[in-house]
């Protein structure tokens, strides 16, 4: 493998805008640790001004909050920012000729009606990246110097469904998707909220924003569907458990035809042979083997010969849902293995 | 309502075989505070000799267990045993005209191969009890002398689809059901598995037996179709989650036909009209809001005019899931409130 | 036993002051099921307009809660509101003849300069009511119009003391306690704050306050001596763990003399004779046993003849710490027995 | 530091025995990403035949668990096995010329009196090796070739301790110490107790053999004094908390004498000069702040002048408390840097 960036002399320096919250932090934390890169400047808002390891004390960095008046002094920048804010910040990266990974929603969807709708917030035509899911197209972001990345829920139900949807040799049309997924905590972000202190959330559970998530057109786009003009019934149920990190979707899917003649099992291996992080396990998949890890376990819970398949995918959301997978996109724009500070 | 069993002479006396584990132990705690039986003999086998507030401090009871070898002194007998055991012993029970509630699984379905299916056990054809789940059926219960008590998934998911199947003005035909439900950690009962220790289950989660489970035939049997030959589509993930007590099931359900000129919550209230312990909600259910509780909560998602409908029941496993709801079915046996003794 | 208020004619009606928070909310359950008293009005400030169950739906209550204008029409109030607002209301509603039980601190103590020390606000020297934790005094409950209800953590660390203060048969002086507990993060109260969210608590524990909490000069005064003056050495180290309710406090007791000729359980269960509520057990006590009851749970977990005992004393924080004990004042108050409503 | 095993021509290579618990998998989780040294061989008892990562998904390892038989084909060898088992395998591991690090209880203890007291077993009078506590003695753990990992009670415990009993600026003479400590429930390794499942343990907490914990004579051993003749009162009060890592030590200490002329912090600060996973730290200490790292976090929560310190130690029980002790105890062995592998 070419690795195109790296070298000797100097080893490349990053920026994370939005380093504070949780996904920010795990980027602090694998950049730390990534051999061939070199952690630059922290950029956050609120907490400007405190240090690193005061809010993270788990992660040993000295480095103070400072914040962002438009520096383009390294060659990377990560943005982990609330959604709507990412949209002001990348032309000026770009056009400085930076690598730029963004984990927010606001250059996923193609289609602006869409983004109004799902994120109540309007943005132009062409404020759009590559949406960069390693494992449903590498050669598009190794040619990225801006790239999406995927939402946390999206990433565990596009993995979960590619195959079926994308691969030539699946045997049968999908006529609907039901999807339930079940998110740790974390996900909300470091928030104070009361609904989510722990005397609400522990021994409890609840759904919400049933049918109106927005990572909703993400997944239908990805796909090769939309979420305006759906190629198949698709009912996405979000929920939040007590647990802090993880995803776990449980993907009912019905379809035009059956899959007498084919193992979902090898359509899925086969898919995705060659893909580091993506393991498609014959055994039960938890959350707890995928927490802390950069994996997708993918699991098929339950075939029949006419009726539905019943898969299940599993991630941590904050590392393949987030942090992770932004340093293996980076990985891949940069030349380097996918895994490279990525395992153990 | 006619007390027909309650007298000022004398409290009706209570046993409960299978007293020490989890639903037994619901149930002493329930009955104990029953304001018109009388809590009499608790039977227990591996515990037998201990005192049951030595098991379970919190509920002051001095009571010891006792083996149980055919005594039929007590008006009521409850039986919370392992799958298989009451089959032995409920027969000597009824002949002595004793009022039986059992709260497993062996006296549910008509179908004895469906029972052999799924419960890897052999039964007599006739070896099926009034199936007493009070909001489908309180006449039939009210008539009764033995009833089975439903199981924990099946009551949260029977409730959640039974408008949809059984009421008249149901406007559409189910065509399928995706069910996925998450159960607390209590519902594997007290048992000493590796796989279900804290250190394994806090923050983890996973499913089993999908499409597999027990809890499958009595489903389809009380929506008026069966396993074997089944009027629709479905699935059934259940999981188990870092939570002691409660079960979230997710209903998705796809239609031929639609809803448009019909509102799903004004179906669902309607029948359950008069029901004091399902509450169609309509802001979003949570575990917490039923734990320790008999109610079952249902909340109506998503609905879309063609597309399918979400919806959501919770319950708390052991209560309107097992004891509680034994509780609701003795009440309705004696001709007392329904409510009697499970409110607050 | 007198029921000096109890009639058939009319129950005694009751205004809950603060009825939003968990203290308040738990007042609102007990007293909902209460036999012998009604509850009238729920007061709320932040909360003002909603409905109780929808904040609290696994309680079946519609009451609305109102914004407290000073209103005098119950014959009870309790108040459970953050300190320093009930040092205003108190005064007009016992001038009114009203029997006032206050769950805050801010009548407790008799020194209005360790008020001032530990709650940084200034009340004035008359400010206090008597002291109502029922197994140290019911007398002068009994004889009281208005009580202050103890503190959390001073409940469970008073009643885990006392024997070894105020039971002239002690046999020993005490040179020095050392005290650590553990309080589920409902003690924190119904809140929005970052660091008790889920994702912040889960798997995570953490001591606050040591040696400053405000509960310690009402514990110094219920032994007999004070935080300014001190018979003895008296640490005190609280802490939050990942639970949300109980108590569970290790007191390790020095002394000077020895308990070589006593039985220290003797002593506790001689002390305790006729306290319903506390339990003197010879097993380990546990959260889970206290958890959901009223009950104090106290257990010698290790004495040697020359030195220190450790001492274990678990309630739960918001029924014993809190509601309950407020509950079984009540009931002392009106001549009840003491248990009213408080038992399973 | 001279690295005097390391070589470009070959890695040490490395087995495990016992390394299908808890501190067994955690040490080939380190090993496996340890840049000076090749795991080789993993031995197990109950598991020999399964593969490690169907027991552990997380850690991407597929050796299969072999049963041990006296191989001596490695370098070095970790031993991690119930207590009692290393006594036997020890011996001819050394004197093949292995490095061997024994993670259990077999050869903390001089006193093999005390080690019959305390772990009910008896003992050879010279099984006993290097305790291998590297913060308190470096020198001895670099020239021996056979050493005896601390237990992870031990480990908060001492360090929390050490400075005022070896330091000899330390001013004061310690009359006593009074100790808590919550462990996780992994501590109790990986097992199937009914007591220890997550039914039992959520909302939970509970202490265990106070006064009686095989920990202590260790702990006293380390600070010069002894189990059998204590220099100073000691309580120690070990508790489990309903979390899976770490360990939480409140340690409250009186003296003889006072502290007036000295700060505790820098007496700490400057004995723990040097150590890199000691932080001494000026906020309050968090068992989230140490999870997943190698540190032991000690914080001064509380001094007066003439009273008692509260001190609060934490550690992961599974790293700093084991399986990372055992690898830095490695490093120091070898020569390498104290922190390799173990940081981030």
């Amino acid at each position: 493998m070419n690795q195109r960036y790296m070298s000797d002399a100097k080893r490349l320096s990053i920026s994370v805008i939005g380093a504070s919250g949780y996904s920010g932090a795990e980027l602090v934390r694998l950049l730390l640790r990534h051999p061939a890169v070199e952690l630059d400047t922290l950029y956050a808002f609120s907490q400007a001004g405190k240090i690193f390891s005061d809010l993270y004390p788990s992660v040993p960095c000295d480095k103070e909050f400072l914040r962002y008046e438009g520096e383009t002094g390294s060659d990377i920048y990560f943005l982990a920012l609330p959604h709507g804010e990412a949209l002001n910040l990348v032309p000026a990266l770009t056009d400085a000729g930076k690598l730029v990974i963004d984990l927010s929603g606001d250059f996923r969807l193609k289609n602006p009606d869409e983004h109004e709708r799902f994120y109540k917030q309007i943005k132009p035509a062409d404020a759009w990246m590559t949406y960069a899911l390693p494992e449903l197209g590498r050669d598009e972001i190794i040619n990225s110097k801006a790239v999406s990345n995927p939402g946390c829920y999206a990433t565990s139900i596009i993995l979960g469904l590619a195959p079926l949807f994308l691969d030539e040799n699946s045997p049968a049309k999908v006529r609907s998707v039901s999807c339930t997924a079940v998110s740790g905590i974390s996900g909300a972000g470091r928030t104070s909220k009361t609904e989510l202190s722990f005397s609400e959330m522990s021994e409890n559970m609840r759904a919400y924003k049933v049918g109106q998530h927005q990572h909703t057109p993400e997944i239908m786009q990805a796909l090769g569907t939309s979420a305006s003009n759906p190629s198949f019934d698709f009912t996405f149920a979000p929920m939040i458990g007590p647990f802090t990190r993880g995803i776990y979707s449980v993907l009912t899917v019905a379809f035009d035809g059956n899959f007498r003649d084919c193992s979902p099992s090898e359509l899925y291996s086969s898919f995705y042979d060659g893909a580091p992080f993506v393991r498609v396990r014959s055994s039960m998949t938890e959350v707890r083997h995928v927490a802390m890890t950069n994996y997708c376990d993918i699991h098929i819970a339950h075939r029949s010969d006419n009726g539905p398949l019943v898969i299940i995918s599993a991630i941590d959301n904050l590392l393949k849902g987030a942090a992770g997978q932004a340093v293996q996109n980076m990985n891949i724009m940069l030349g380097f293995d996918e895994t490279l500070g990525l395992l153990l």
